[in-house]
């Protein structure tokens, strides 16, 4: 508990960006785990992550001592660490609103599985989809998000409904408590600044590639 | 064709994290358009957008004037230069490689529909899937992956087979002459510089805001 408290005390300083980064280690670690390497170099590291190896060194500074001279990361200490800074050492229950083809397939993504994150409430306006059960969730009336996340103290939810909707989902889950959205509309969304918010946007993560396609004579123009 | 010409002169010099923003630029417009605003101040879709209105003023200064003293920008005209800059004013070919649940919900996700990106090849490894037809494109053995891709000429594929296989299709698309993959497998991907690689990672999106949670009463420790 005492390295629990130390890492908390010194965690307040990592920046915005370095956070965004350590799911990266987390799953590159685990990666590393499953195929029984137990030790890695941080140029083994950074050439999996793909950043460099003083980058991973500067990453790392801000909690601590990490690697012993001329043997390396432990895999599994590394990780751990890093799991505990991000808090995902522990199960979150999540809101999932929007249960149409893209909420279902939310809801199916085997990823949450094995992950840190448990879908355990599901809302749709959708008569005639509330009330199935989902893997032991009853989807419910979108009447209902912000007292049932108020009342199960969710803090994670999950927006999968159309473009016209989100606001006005990403309202009522906020009001329920919510501080953490993943949005898969593609709209931004207004939120408090108490409140994170992570866009899933294949099409935008499309759209900033084809810049860079030598495209002249391949793409048809409309 | 002369305008053309002279934005593909001057977008050489746009750095990435600028490009990585526009594509949200283009949604935004479109956005406002369908609401039938023809004109926005930076002010206002800066706040649209979640940037500072000078942050809005940087990024268009990289490719010409924009907006009048006291009018704003023309959503339309804005939109359709940016557009042309990014080369979404055409129609690219895509492969989607892997056809289980992850690339069926790939493949049906709507908002490919309006966009710039048609799915015209799939791939997948199992023997009970190829074969299929889906909205006129059957689906193939993995092992054409990288003839077929060179014979349509395709430089845009989607990665949405499991982990373990991710690299060697990646590998696969690249020989065939793909230069922009979307990945959807939670791994790092190789591959040459002149290759663009964007991950979509909903899992790695949510660990990133964990740590911003009030967590220590509301997540159980695992």
């Amino acid at each position: 508990m005492n390295d629990r408290a130390m890492v908390q005390r010194t965690e307040q300083d990592i920046p915005d960006i370095v956070i965004r980064r350590l799911p990266l280690y987390v799953r590159t670690l685990r990666w590393l785990q499953d195929g029984g390497i137990d030790s890695v170099s941080s140029d083994q590291l950074a050439e999996l992550i793909g950043v460099t190896a003083a980058q991973i060194r500067r990453d790392l500074s801000y909690f601590g001592k990490f690697g012993k001279q001329g043997k390396g990361y432990d895999t599994l200490h590394l990780e751990q660490t890093i799991a505990e800074i991000l808090q995902i050492d522990r199960e979150w229950p999540v809101a999932l609103v929007g249960f149409g083809n893209l909420g279902a397939a939310v809801a199916r993504y085997r990823g949450f599985g094995p992950s840190s994150f448990r879908i355990t409430a599901i809302f749709d306006r959708n008569p005639q989809i509330t009330g199935r059960v989902i893997d032991g969730v009853t989807v419910q009336s979108d009447h209902c998000i912000t007292s049932e996340i108020a009342r199960l103290g969710i803090q994670i939810g999950i927006i999968a409904v159309p473009t016209a909707d989100a606001q006005e989902v990403a309202d009522a889950m906020v009001a329920g408590g919510v501080q953490a959205l993943l949005n898969y509309a593609p709209v931004v969304i207004k939120t408090p600044p108490h409140v994170q918010v992570r866009e899933i946007d294949p099409i935008g993560a499309l759209q900033s590639m084809t810049y860079y396609l030598d495209g002249a004579e391949m793409g048809n123009r409309k």
